[in-house]
């Protein structure tokens, strides 16, 4: 069963044939974009962003996202600004929503809460990110970044993870959608924080090589660097994170000595892990990762609406 | 004087044949909105929603209903991200927005805050929830519900509220809008939340036949539940208060025993008082009553424009 | 070079060239608003506005006008609700806003924070209030409002300044724009609140005649009067601030005392320094003042995405 119509759980429910074809909407969309900036294709239906968690950047996106396609939006951040602060069950609250939005995009704290929006109500859902679960929406646009700069269909492509493998939710929505595309992985991580099990297990599984490492010089022999930010709350001993926080961070100078047609991506906000002396850098591509939001989540809007472009 | 044009405050200021035209056009809406999703009436008009108490689902109720119209929402919720947090009274908020929008609904915890702000400016304004007071298109709501229903226009209908009637605003204005067609009303609730007399006045002086008792088992021979909840803060005893919340709580078990025909509705929140399991019964409609919020919000906004539907 | 295409982020930036032709602008949007509440002219674009400090009036102010231009609005408010609260910098938020946006309005409680995100993107940025700098929008609606009472044009016009002449960023914005115009200027402060030197020296630059005074009774000579707020936490000495708030009032009795046609303006919110006996007068134009930010952002809107009106 296709996609389109139904809700966006989890980076495991596409199909590379679903891949390949998210990622030709979206290079359309991003070349339409260039030229006209409200498509006017989505002038009868109404986007519900639900944050029960914040994060700017992904609800901004996904309104964004709403408005070029030429949609409504009605949006409500932070619980204590709902009726939850009253104490309402969450599954109250989307019945309602249902009755007042066409699709909707969910951030929860806690697993599986877009799976059961999914189930409770009748129109698309967007797992927008629940607790340590999935944010598939962003391993999209990731797989979209790594699509754009020709690392997807390239024989031997190498991309490495770096940071909090273990609870990074970015990453484990990227690695199982990345796992149809035959790349070489490179988990560079604390000990503590390297790969979960279930997702070795699901890589095993599709026949991924990969290796594990908590050197950070693993970064020089790889196409794509994928950093994210280690928290020093993940570690029973303060000194590992002291350690491990000044040893990961990527700079002019580390990327200078890896390869020459590297790319640096990272899912963003970041604190000290990418300095900002590779802002400017050729390899740093993090703020057009951000952008390439728009797109997917356009393309990933219309599919779930079941809405064609012209 | 026709409501039309002007605010909404009250329940009270509806005449029979207002309701009348108002449950029509509601009806017109919801038969519109099945084909087509954004009536294009209000490409000109901004809708501003100011919640200083916080209530998503009443909110994105109104905003909703201002999108698919075709209008435009700004939004403020929250006092402390407003200016009120540096001491701004409302009346100047008030004036401000009334340059910024051509229609306002007010939520405020202060009981006459709506008619404040009608008489301070000149755009209508909707009491949407005022502290102990009113919460008219709430009930307008409801009456849309019954009236779905069948049982507004049938002799002998007989309506039950259960549960805090003597602080619950939302029975405050269904009753009122009831008293104008003949329906029998049974008032179900501990002595302490009973009907205030103010109410039981405006009954008796409109020739309502009710009844009050403290039994549940008072619902079985009314056509419509009209189930509120009761808060722990109401009670001076604590052991009265546990004697009541274990009683009247509205499940599959309870609502077997009850008419056939019998409808169940909440204006939701809800916490305890209505059971799950009653969610996929027949009797339950009090999603639908969610949604009918659609429908009625948008037949009032269009009245307060005085724009006809085409 | 124009301010247009470029950002607003001081009141120093306009030439009196630029000044007039905004002045037209607003006032042709003033008369087409008047017939007509939604231009059309935005379609294709989005106002992200960013309000990292509360301000409801300003920023409901900003998302109007692109409404009634028939722009799209995304909005953030209350640094509690964004990526912020997880540490994420400035920067990385604004170069996400910069792909989701094609303009932003910036409230931040530091100053300069406005001219850091116009160099960090390149998108055009307005400065909406940054901590004791600048407000140079409020600035301009001020001044609007001065030139539609015909004071800016006519000889010999004089404008006090009451209140916290020192702290006031509105004030600090509006001098700046006035000495283009050769007003007199009257600046009615405690010594503790008077005009910084900074201001001092910009307007003997410009040759503009000013004096200064504890006296409220100074207000008596002018055209027009500019009240703000004085706050307690300004003074060292308590008795300082008893003496003063109680001294710089203005009400009916005190305006009765004035010139004829002067007028009072106040940037809103205020608490008692302009009494509410006032509100009817025919010399209060704080609401008429509010109201004209409408036509002012919408031209500056316009300006700066470089659209003309028809």
């Amino acid at each position: 069963m296709s996609w389109k119509g139904q809700s966006i759980l989890s980076a495991q429910q596409f199909s590379p044939q679903d891949l390949a074809e998210i990622l030709e909407t979206s290079r359309r969309l991003e070349g339409l974009l260039g030229s006209k900036k409200n498509l006017k294709l989505l002038d009868d239906y109404i986007l519900a962003t639900l944050f029960f968690e914040p994060s700017t950047r992904t609800r901004l996106s996904f309104e964004a996202a709403m408005h070029r396609l030429g949609g409504r939006v009605i949006s409500t951040v932070g619980v204590q600004f709902s009726s939850l602060a009253k104490g309402e069950t969450l599954f109250d609250t989307l019945k309602m929503v249902e009755s007042y939005s066409d699709i909707c995009a969910i951030r929860h704290s806690v697993e599986g809460a877009s799976s059961l929006a999914a189930r409770s109500i009748k129109i698309p859902v967007i797992n927008a990110g629940d607790g340590a679960g999935e944010h598939p929406t962003q391993g999209l646009l990731d797989l979209y970044t790594i699509h754009r700069h020709g690392y997807l269909e390239r024989a031997k492509t190498s991309v490495a993870f770096v940071g909090d493998i273990k609870f990074g939710r970015t990453i484990h929505s990227l690695i199982q959608l990345l796992s149809h595309y035959g790349v070489h992985m490179v988990f560079i991580a604390p000990n503590e924080l390297q790969l979960p099990q279930k997702y070795a297990d699901l890589l095993d599984k599709a026949g991924v090589s990969y290796e594990k490492t908590e050197d950070i010089e693993a970064l020089r022999s790889v196409n794509v660097g994928y950093i994210t930010r280690i928290q020093e709350e993940r570690f029973t001993d303060h000194r590992e994170y002291e350690r491990f926080k000044d040893a990961y961070i990527v700079d002019r100078e580390l990327i200078g000595r890896c390869r020459e047609d590297i790319i640096v991506m990272h899912p963003l906000p970041r604190l000290s892990e990418v300095a900002t002396d590779l802002d400017s850098h050729r390899s740093a591509v993090y703020f057009e990762q951000a952008n390439n939001g728009l797109y997917v989540r356009m393309a990933l809007i219309l599919g779930l609406l079941q809405v064609e472009l012209p």
